[in-house]
């Protein structure tokens, strides 16, 4: 069983879904909250590979991923009410959808030939630019701009992930470690309402 | 004489005119209104061309499109009342240009080898994402989520052609009812105010 | 010594300093301002290679790029103060930029075979577009479209440039000769309050 494949599934899944309710919010119609759906899910990726030269995008070609997009919209529309009950597990499989989009666009960049300094900035575009593109369609500022260490936490895990690949070679066990510091950051960040502001006053 | 390309190029002018008209509106100077209208016009289709990967995009490699939008500029500033009393006109015309873009972005993007459903979706991306584009420049929430059959008309003709094209091998005759059936929607949908919003309270 | 490189690293820490600066005034945390000061300072030279085909875009593969917006973050959090006081030489410096940037973007364009049309205007793309992308991601209507002869500058530079490229064989002295053009358009513009808007009433 392939799990990098079905976690990033459900990375996908969890992230439209968490765009369409936002759409919804914003009194968008039925198209345009499956746009903002998968922009959220797929955005970040997409920019990715457009920057990379990775193209078609990669979700162009696997079908699954626009297939997971209509079952957040079903999801969705369906289980509204229920959904926002399940605001603390959604929080636990977004984190981890951050988590493992940063590892996967850190792969994807280093196999493109490019430096490990690129590999982790596109590690950080992968995971957060979905939820920057959904925020400018949307009108507001990124709130991943200003608040939660949500950014830094997934510049963390790229950096504890490139680093463990570079002395272990126990793939899986580098993204466990990778994935659990961002959840760890994401975790305690959110808990103890962190930001990293530099001031000097 | 080839038609299509007559109607893209007419699609671009009604586009950037009405790109150009609402930069206007809003204050912009005569640079700042060329990029809107522009952007308005060729946006969506850059964008599918730079996701699926057929680079340089397409208006890049015919001046042409260039031209036009230059011609554009010409007419807004000299005819802008004029125009202006034109609606139902420019209203025809923007709506045969959205069936027009939805087709050219399907089969340019199944001729890149791509799957019916992402076609499908960059059809609608080729027709819309231009005016989304200038609205997010302009800072507005993109209309087109919201209000109107919009994307959702673009959705039926984009189906209605890959359908046609699948069972009639009359190119023509599959575009002509493809066009009709988003003009018939649009028609409906904005003379009796329709959205498409899911309720369930 | 490549005077060429070394004015695009400057202006890349000019503009990149200029975007961090917006965005600590917009409270946003140390990496949203990282990513604000590379977006301001590569983001026009991205969208331009993205649409010219160019990929990966070209700071992604060298990485001084990367750090001179490092070094562009630490000089503006701890001189913060002092930069602001510096606003006469940022403001030399970002033209010295823009206009470079122009230039550089249509000998790129060119480059790929292009027409000296679209060259112009993947120059003022190249120029102008990272700060219109700062302005989104800060949702404010880009200031460049409204106020100030900005975009109009670059285009002027490019002309010039082109223009002379065709008739003389010396490089360097075209070169200085668009750039001038650009800062004496600018400095003009800004000390006179010129703006080109085209009114008819």
């Amino acid at each position: 069983m392939n799990w990098i494949y079905i976690f990033d599934i459900v990375g996908v899944l969890v992230f439209a879904i968490s765009g369409i309710l936002t759409a919804i919010d914003n009194d968008f119609d039925v198209v345009g909250s499956a746009v903002i759906g998968l922009v959220t899910a797929l955005g970040g990726g997409s920019l990715r590979d457009v920057m990379i030269g990775e193209t078609p995008v990669g979700w162009m070609t696997d079908t699954n991923y626009l297939l997971t997009i209509l079952i957040a919209m079903l999801v969705s529309y369906l289980f509204k009410k229920h959904i926002l009950k399940l605001r603390k597990s959604m929080f636990f499989f977004d984190t981890i959808g951050i988590g493992l989009f940063t590892i996967l666009g850190v792969q994807k960049t280093l196999a493109a030939g490019l430096d490990v300094s690129v590999a982790l900035l596109m590690g950080i575009v992968s995971a957060v630019f979905g939820g920057v593109i959904r925020d400018v369609l949307t009108n507001i500022v990124p709130l991943i701009f200003r608040r939660e260490i949500y950014a830094a936490a997934c510049l963390a895990g790229g950096l504890v992930f490139i680093l463990l690949e570079q002395i272990l070679d126990t793939l899986y066990f580098n993204m466990g470690m990778s994935m659990l510091t961002v959840v760890i950051i994401r975790y305690l960040s959110v808990r103890n309402n962190w930001s990293l502001k530099f001031t000097s006053r």
